[in-house]
């Protein structure tokens, strides 16, 4: 088989990518490891920037999102239980939009088979070959058979554990990383959300965030040590410690419910660069991890599938590289400043265990000025409602 | 001897302070463990923000500061060699003035001898006593006698290393610190400064400052070790140093000279709590210390000044104790702010040791979005010009 584009991974950047190619003529397949139904089932995040949004209307998978997403104004953060509110429409005209990771991929999934794109799933041991040189292929293996697909070029979608980002040699590979000293411990329950905006907060015992699906679906999460076991956190114990670390009236207005879902992450800051070696192009958790505190990881992928398809189209419809050649530093730009932003939430509104009582008092300083200071909270909101591209 | 206030301490925040409360009508005595040839020839900062000029005429020293000091609109940043800009007049409407402190302090000794008020220098073993009672007195040895004076309230502002804050319990203090694993080598000399802003650059050999007294008089600064000795750096060395840390056409422009001053201080970032104790109060360096990337030494003891000044007038003129029982509170809710913005200041220009490669990124990420946003030049700008009293 021969394509001008191989995608590897069937997650949304992979997706969206695989639709805005397709609609600017450019032949593609999708390769995925999984399932459909698993895909689909992966539960992620719900917060979208509004040039997220924008790219779903060009990929012409807007309709439903148009239709069942929230818009959020603002964001709520509490310290030591007093909240202030940061008001992204007032600060700076715009907002973000929720609509969650899992109705993201339905939506393009549904929009590729509408248009017959190849989707290949069940896909093990993909390999890349002679990506630096000008005829580069992949194999794999399906239905117990080896398959192999030339193509133009191969778009690594496959996260952080692909096999994409470990196909560029060692050598050329720089890697920076930072690993928090605690995880997230996230449920699922069918209740009406406390808030109809988010609440991130910042108590004595650690960090809480309230968030939402929709009008009866919470999702809330609150710090846990790296060593717990989600299966030490019942369902009681989950909404005692979550009330305990919100402001009282909130606290007393949360709905609690039996989980339907309930996981522990862990939280991590990842950048690999380059993000393009020869003709392989990282996209999204393949090349860059944030923590998800900000929630810019599916953004920050959004941006990259921004960036290659801008790229790829130039090169095929203008036969101009100018857009592949400068792919990796104008990704990684705006990589860098999401995680700076999501590294900086993440230290503003956890406990960490290494914290000294002057650390502490810096942290409470920053709060103190983010909640007086409205250019604090413009850059808040300007970096929370995404970045331009 | 019986005063109403007894300050302890004659740099520049207690002959400020006595200068105000004399203007008041607040008899006061200023106790200095050194003599007056030793406190006017200490160089320290050199930055002053609206909120101490203002407090300068309003204790009648405005006038030679108006003559003699220069306007700073803006500074500049450098990092990696590259340099930008952060205009407070345009971003603010505000700017901050250079006058030395040397300068404030002689001033105000002028002032104060003008008026008569009573200094004692080579006040040696002062000691606090019933500061937590109706009548407190402090006992000293001068000229092989022991002396003692009665009041009514006890300034303490004799630094960090002072008898004031050591009056106060342990059992009652708080005591918040960061050492900074580095320090900063400083020389004066007799050149014309290479820029008439100053220039703040972290570069991949750390921090330097380009700083000035007046047209002929520069004052440099490059991150040093913790261990080094001042005898290792020669002048050769120093302006070689510094000259590779800048731009390279800040380099080129770059007039060197003998040094007429070097010496190396180290960092560190401090805060005592709290700062009353009954009738103690403690001013500037003697409850708080902050590292010098940002100048906010010697205008956050003058912030103090103001708080205990208006305290003290409101008691003896209106019989009204609230401005004293509230100083505590009033002082260190903007001493945090200082706090934080300088140790923002120094994480943000210097190279640490312990830095990790993801932590240089973070760092340079947050020079890059500080270049970039206006609204995080506003909050650097704000910061710097001093936030209101």
């Amino acid at each position: 088989m021969r394509k001008q584009v191989v995608i590897i991974g069937g997650g949304p950047s992979g997706m969206l990518l695989g639709q805005l190619l397709h609609l600017a003529g450019i032949d593609t397949v999708v390769l995925e490891r999984r399932n459909k139904a698993h895909v689909l089932s992966r539960i992620r995040a719900g917060i979208l920037e509004q040039g997220m949004v924008e790219l779903m209307h060009k990929a012409g998978v807007g309709a439903r999102l148009e239709q069942e997403s929230y818009l959020h104004n603002g964001t709520l953060i509490s310290h030591n239980h007093e909240m202030f509110g940061i008001d992204f429409q007032q600060l700076i005209g715009k907002s973000v939009v929720l609509y969650g990771q899992t109705e993201v991929t339905r939506d393009l999934y549904a929009a590729r088979e509408k248009v017959g794109g190849d989707v290949l799933f069940d896909v093990e041991d993909a390999e890349i070959h002679d990506a630096e040189r000008d005829h580069p292929y992949v194999t794999f293996r399906r239905n117990g058979r080896t398959e192999r697909i030339d193509c133009d070029f191969i778009a690594g979608c496959d996260g952080f554990h692909g096999v994409s980002r470990r196909s560029i040699p060692a050598s050329v590979r720089r890697e920076y990383e930072k690993v928090y000293p605690f995880g997230w411990l996230g449920i699922l329950s069918e209740t009406p959300p406390v808030n109809d905006e988010l609440i991130y907060a910042n108590s004595p015992d650690g960090f809480a965030l309230c968030s939402m699906r929709n009008a009866n679906l919470s999702r809330y999460y609150v710090q846990c040590s790296l060593g717990d076991d989600v299966g030490d956190w019942t369902d009681t114990r989950f909404w005692d410690t979550l009330r305990h670390r919100l402001p009282p009236e909130v606290g007393e207005a949360l709905v609690t419910g039996p989980s339907i879902e309930k996981s522990i992450a862990p939280l991590r800051s990842f950048v690999s660069e380059p993000m393009r070696w020869g003709r392989l192009f990282l996209c999204g958790d393949a090349a860059h991890i944030v923590p998800p505190t900000g929630a810019k990881g599916l953004n920050t992928a959004a941006s990259d599938v921004h960036y290659l398809y801008t790229g790829l189209t130039q090169f095929y419809q203008d036969k101009d590289s100018d857009g592949i050649d400068r792919y990796s530093e104008k990704a990684l730009a705006r990589v860098w400043k999401a995680e700076r932003f999501s590294w900086w939430m993440t230290s503003l509104l956890h406990r960490f265990p290494d914290q000294s009582p002057f650390d502490l008092r810096m942290q409470g300083a920053e709060m103190a000025f983010l909640r007086d200071n409205e250019d604090a909270q413009r850059v808040l909101a300007t970096n929370y409602v995404g970045l331009p591209y």
